[in-house]
């Protein structure tokens, strides 16, 4: 038995078969993949339906607090969930380097399978290609994610109206800040992890609880702050943050002081922004305390009939607009 | 304006705006996908739903017939019609090499706008990761279909049955012998083309035509041979080939005979086999035919009660084995 992936189990053929018999059906168990046809068959979905994708390049491929693998179903099970919807079916598809040592993916493998049943998706239907030392590095997923949409209407960037509360479910930045000092090697963060987590049963938690909600979107690459511009844009609407109120934690606060980074341009992996009528921001919030993945929630701040872009009161009073991130703060972070 | 792809345009930032904007949006035009949320909501889908994945690494990027974008469309809206299902909405994921020139982006992003237009799909949500030079060779795409099964039962590779008849929808192997020429640029495969196609339309004539359809897959990787051994496995039935009636271009037998090649085995991608009762193969025959993607169809063989295996009759009349391809024969082909 071979304990390096070799070119030929991207082949089709008979190697193909038993890396997906030996691995990935035995971590995805479900009978819907177990068919193995062209495309997976879903008997139960009625529409409307939410689908939304994601590719998975983080680097290192483990991490304090979770893995590649992990990711690529939390991250995808959340965006299904920002439309206001209960995400169900995965797709997996991997591109993965000729010569990865076979427990890597393995370990990969198995932190998806444990990740879908704990948020209750079954990954369906995949597909897997080895290519050649060099052609990638190591591991690259990407999940695609389809679930049936309950809220009505379902929660829209565009929706923000003035008025509006704004929330977060949680701490920002533990997820950025973690994968950098993991791949860096930076001791000094050793006490921050990433925060990758399933929201799907919190945000349906959330709608079952406060009806109307109006913006829900997960806070990943560019970080709270450039999501916020992305809603202002699109809902047309001024959105004023107070800082005081931003839940950051100490270690993650000290990390990005050190390091010069701002840990509202930062990653996150299992928070989300709810934006929702002012009079419903408490039963919002109580519903978000209620899941072990919103402890730490907080009203941030406030939509308001202002110019489209996000302005912040700062700790000692000043004001400041925070503009969208420009570029890469860090390329590979999910 | 920069003609190369920054790591910018993967942070999440405003670099990432300007790319979906000024590429994707305007080859993929469509409202769903212009709303721009986590995920595409879909309002029209009723269940059962067929859902595929499929990643493209093919290498080179463009080859006579096509390109790795046709081809992420006609790959995943091939195998969500072998369900027996219409695929309407893709995702796409791109995974993106830092350095890459951004025309060679815009040419594969047109060829997927126009192969979306062309099958009748619609690229509906998507996610760009850009990876720094050497992470990735230039461009990977994951493409994710689902769609509405329309055929009940739908087909399914367990469902041979001794009786059958086995067709193929036209001539073999030309997608792979292309792929390679064009890699390694053997100029004496200047007359074979990719088959790349969507098979759709055809596949919904099929059925409606033939009414019972029992397996429906399409020959990719490991071509017909390792296709038609996955079948046999899975049906538990045995298949009989006839050499003769086998469709090959001649300039695919000439040019896999000088390499040493089996057309048998090679990918194709605009290619189905169709497995149902005798009395029905006339009538699928002349839906395949109607086709401009069905023309050469031809019946090639017929299931048996025996061991689960595929046997070939070649033209001097012997019997051998067919067996399943075990390693690759190359890499990168989709």
């Amino acid at each position: 038995m071979e304990t390096c992936l070799l070119l030929d189990a991207g082949s089709g053929g008979r190697a193909s078969q038993r890396l997906v018999a030996q691995c990935f059906l035995r971590h995805f168990a479900n009978p819907l993949l177990e068919r193995l046809d062209d495309a997976a068959l879903l008997e139960d979905l009625d529409g409307p339906l939410a689908m939304s994708t994601d590719t998975y390049t983080v680097t290192p491929l483990f991490f304090p607090g979770g893995s590649i693998g992990s990711l690529a179903v939390h991250g995808t099970v959340n965006d299904v969930s920002m439309l206001g919807a209960r995400p169900r079916y995965l797709s997996c598809g991997f591109i993965l380097e000729e010569g990865l040592p076979l427990d890597v993916l393995e370990r990969v493998a198995a932190d998806m399978g444990t990740a879908a049943r704990a948020a209750g998706v079954s990954i369906v239907t995949g597909d897997t290609k080895v290519v050649p030392r060099g052609a990638c590095d190591k591991i690259f997923i990407n999940t695609t994610g389809v679930g049936t949409v309950f809220a009505a209407p379902p929660p829209s960037g565009h929706n923000a109206r003035p008025g509006d509360a704004v929330l977060v479910s949680g701490a920002l930045g533990d997820h950025g800040l973690t994968v950098m000092g993991s791949r860096e090697g930076l001791s000094f963060l050793s006490d921050v992890a990433s925060d990758s987590a399933p929201l799907n049963h919190m945000i349906a938690d959330i709608i079952a609880a406060a009806g109307q909600v109006h913006v829900l979107r997960d806070p990943t690459r560019g970080g709270l702050a450039t999501t916020l511009n992305e809603i202002a844009e699109q809902s047309q609407v001024g959105i004023e943050l107070d800082e005081a109120s931003i839940p950051v934690h100490e270690s993650v606060r000290g990390g990005c002081s050190f390091l010069g980074l701002d840990p509202l341009y930062l990653a996150n992996e299992g928070k989300c922004i709810c934006i929702l009528p002012e009079d419903r921001a408490e039963t919002a919030l109580a519903a978000m305390r209620r899941s072990p993945y919103g402890l730490e929630a907080a009203r941030v701040g406030t939509v308001t009939a202002g110019k489209a872009q996000v302005t912040l009161t700062t700790r000692i009073g000043g004001r400041r607009l925070l503009g969208m991130l420009e570029g890469a703060q860090l390329p590979r972070i999910c």
